[in-house]
């Protein structure tokens, strides 16, 4: 059985705010105290705004530039409106770098965290001594998908969960290997947990109860394993990107040379 | 609050088995009745095996190309294996066009049901009756995805459930509108199932309560509205294979014509 429930009364979250406190006293106000093995689903959002990562919404092109470490897509609506779909520092794949306008201040809009892995860690880190509870944490982002309308929301942080849960080596039940099988578990919570947040209800935290078998040391490796980056990615550019990369090249290779034409 | 729990008991499901009885009966011996709003969320594994979609192991190289549209990437591994990811009839896009071998008798693989939608409304619809709550059904599949390791269950069934939670035209906490978010909550809650479901325990039903919210008549659009296919689909050919068009363009264009050599 897995049961998952959001926190009320975090509130709005400004710069500098202490979300360990803010978490652990809504935890105790909900009347529900956690135990060992629950994970906190955090959204994103309260973690930049704790960490202060506002910017002003006229520079909002230029942030997602800062952001994008590589342009993977674009796309300009009949409106004229260029979607940019880029690779940020961490390796995660977004529209707009993850650059947030919805549930800020007026005038402002918002960066990811700088390193949610380690932001994840210090809230697990904080939870645990504050609560009394080895809980695990994970920070999550709503994302959009190749190939499927919509947005699902994935981790982008993890401290004290695994975000697979490694069956290469088990077997099915007919005793075969289940060898390609690795399912991104951080991701699956954060979607659950996603059903209870919702995006407008003001609740940035949930809580899952019942993997508690995925929740360990501080040290297991974090979100920063789940993105798949460089070679290995397949689909490291959109169909026209790529395609123009190739034309230039198949261009170039069959131009006739200076000296063929001389 | 949401809750989530697998049913235990369906045991295994052979060709022609009747799922709407195996899994009313599941629910009865489990002690937990359903009521109006839960969520069932039933691995397409036992759909297939059901509606009798085995194919002889030997096949499965020609069973992929016939459940194949489109190629849309190919890798092969250091080992020399193909791996191929397609689009299928359903306009899903994963690898291996959804075949499996894992959980299916010795000898045989499973091709994914022939339309999940339906597979889905004829479960809803039979479950409706047999046990007098108006459940929804999700028919879930594990599936890759670009950019990011691992697999995650998703949609490709769906009756009775909305599957995206159409935020368009609401507001945020701020009164802002929140237009481009689209939660894809059939694949949220495919995800939440698959956190007790796992992949080698022999429990292929899950039931979520506590979104009786995304419920409604059997009427509702499927699962088949969820991928995003053709000229919306910036990511409809690998990077490898979009360049390739490129090049055989940018080299066709280039290439002195009969004529100017001439």
């Amino acid at each position: 059985m897995l049961t998952v429930w959001p926190l009320a009364g975090i509130g709005e979250v400004t710069a500098g705010a202490d979300l360990v406190e803010l978490i652990a006293a809504a935890v105790e106000a909900s009347g529900h105290p956690l135990s060992d093995g629950d994970i906190l689903v955090v959204t994103s959002k309260i973690v930049s705004k704790a960490e202060g990562r506002f910017v002003r919404a006229d520079d909002r092109e230029d942030a997602i530039t800062a952001e994008t470490v590589r342009v993977v897509a674009t796309r300009t609506s009949e409106s004229g409106h260029v979607t940019r779909i880029v690779e940020n520092r961490l390796g995660i794949v977004s529209a707009a770098a993850g650059v947030d306008a919805s549930n800020t201040p007026e005038g402002t809009i918002l960066l990811l965290p700088v390193d949610p892995d380690a932001s994840a860690r210090e809230l697990a880190d904080g939870l645990r001594r504050r609560l009394g509870a080895e809980v695990g944490v994970l920070v999550s982002d709503t994302l959009g998908r190749a190939w499927r309308d919509g947005q699902v929301d994935q981790a982008i942080g993890a401290a004290g969960v695994r975000v697979f849960d490694d069956l290469r080596g088990t077997t099915d039940a007919q005793g075969r290997p289940l060898h390609v099988t690795l399912p991104c578990v951080a991701d699956e919570l954060c979607a659950a947990a996603d059903l209870v947040k919702r995006k407008a209800t003001g609740m940035p935290v949930a809580v899952v109860r019942g993997r508690a078998d995925l929740v360990g040391g501080l040290d297991l490796p974090g979100a920063r394993t789940i993105p798949r980056t460089g070679e290995r990615d397949m689909f490291r550019l959109g169909y026209d990107e790529a395609y123009a990369e190739g034309y230039t090249a198949g261009s170039a290779a069959s131009m006739p040379s200076e000296e063929s034409t001389a």
